[in-house]
């Protein structure tokens, strides 16, 4: 019944008998609980978000189910999981992009060792330099060369080049030698476009006083192959994920996290624009 | 001719044989440029930043007059200075708040000792949790009771209750027992109002990729008095200073500044807000 979700493209993994998330059939994650902090953290937010959150703002989450005993991937026996809304579900090919948000993934409130070994990776990847590092990606191609989805010591070096590169080939349907950026309009662009619910998560976030996410995921996922099954746009979705290190605000808005999803909204927007002076260049020729 | 400013909050202060700024009675601030890069990126700056900059944010700049020889205050002799509008002169009893904005005062391209020193002061100080830190005020009472102007050993040791404190203090008439805001509607309010200015600012900063203000400093100055000489609302002025830091942009949006920025505006309105409400609380009892 539980299987090793095939979709996942950060984070610990439930191979080689490693401990790690799992998904049914049903379309439901399960996430081993964390035995220490990050655990207790995680629980009481997914306990707690739905009833402190707008309601315009929790469909950017995760739909938590409870908590489950599950045996867990690692064979350790039974343990307590998060079971959450597989967001991969539904989708056969999909194209997924995990962004790691803010310049900083430290907090005052861990451990001194958290600090200084978060602060050394922030400051080996993106994370200081852009406000935000892509954690992992996996791109889908065609039926012919599959997905793109570079290994994890590719991903942690990749520069701000790299990652306008991604922003292209992610919204392309032909990645090489140039990508095309054809679905950037309908996917960044459109009314409830990527780019639109990132506003949308902006505009929360120069508010909201209640959660600092550290160290969480923004997880975008395009389905180019929607549009075959009669949508007339490619299906996206924009979450968060990941709150082990999510605290509480104390009446200070979450600049960190804000700042880098304004970085990465700028990232995002110049695809957009320089696809559209494209395809007006192109019908001028 | 060229004087020890009376109006300073913050930085380096020409005072007891110190090295520090001068002004004279036309108006004009002499900044001494710093021997090391700090001089040499500050100069820089100037003589670029208004070709850079487009029209309607160059006056959130103070004025740049070149560099001129200037007896050092230090007695060490003649010494290149910037000479800038001096941003207090015609203000006889200036209310002044020097904010440091941004979580995070280094940046990569730093030296290691550097880097070390500012994350460390970053850590002591609200910076990394507000995303900005008071480096200086001074409050106007009244002609009784003149300046509250806390030492820096305080000002480093402010809480987020304390900056709200300051905030409020920043635009009333009386501070004392409890601040009474009678200025929030006119100074932090209105539309040429410092709320205003600040959102003209924080729009610029989510679009513009040619400049990182790494420990620059936001100052805020309000003339309570300039009523009494015929205005309808006090003199307000906000302007950026201090750019010994700033690099290029590379691209890339200054995030760090954005996001601090963010937090303060959102410290700004709260204040604004609450103002509001007691007003209408008063005009019911």
């Amino acid at each position: 019944m539980f299987k090793i979700p095939k979709h996942q493209v950060a984070g610990h993994q439930a191979i080689d008998g490693n401990l790690g998330p799992l998904v049914d059939d049903s379309g439901r994650f399960y996430k081993p609980l964390q035995d220490d902090e990050r655990g207790t953290t995680e629980l009481a937010f997914y306990q707690s978000f739905s009833s402190k959150l707008p309601h315009h703002i929790r469909g950017f989450f995760p739909v938590f189910y409870g908590t489950q005993l599950v045996e867990a991937s690692d064979g350790s026996g039974l343990r307590p999981h998060l079971v959450l809304q597989d967001i991969t579900s539904n989708h056969l090919n999909p194209s997924i992009l995990d962004v790691k948000i803010g310049s900083r993934t430290w907090y005052p409130e861990a451990s001194e060792d958290y600090i200084q070994k978060a602060l050394e990776e922030d400051r080996l990847t993106t994370t200081v330099t852009l406000g935000f590092r892509i954690s992992g990606l996996q791109i889908y191609e065609s039926k012919e060369s599959g997905y793109w989805k570079p290994a994890r010591k590719e991903v942690r070096s990749f520069s701000a080049d790299d990652v306008r590169l991604v922003l292209r080939k992610f919204v392309s349907s032909n990645l090489e030698p140039e990508p095309d950026c054809c679905f950037a309009s309908t996917t960044y662009g459109g009314r409830s476009g990527i780019l639109e619910q990132l506003l949308e998560l902006k505009a929360w976030f120069e508010d909201q006083t209640v959660y600092h996410f550290h160290s969480c995921s923004l997880l975008l996922l395009i389905d180019k192959e929607s549009v075959l099954n009669g949508r007339t746009v490619p299906f996206v979705e924009v979450k968060l994920i990941d709150f082990a290190h999510t605290v509480e605000a104390e009446g200070v808005i979450d600049h960190n996290f804000l700042g880098g999803l304004c970085s990465f909204i700028k990232f995002v927007s110049e695809v957009l624009t320089d696809s559209k002076v494209s395809t007006i260049e192109a019908s001028f020729n």
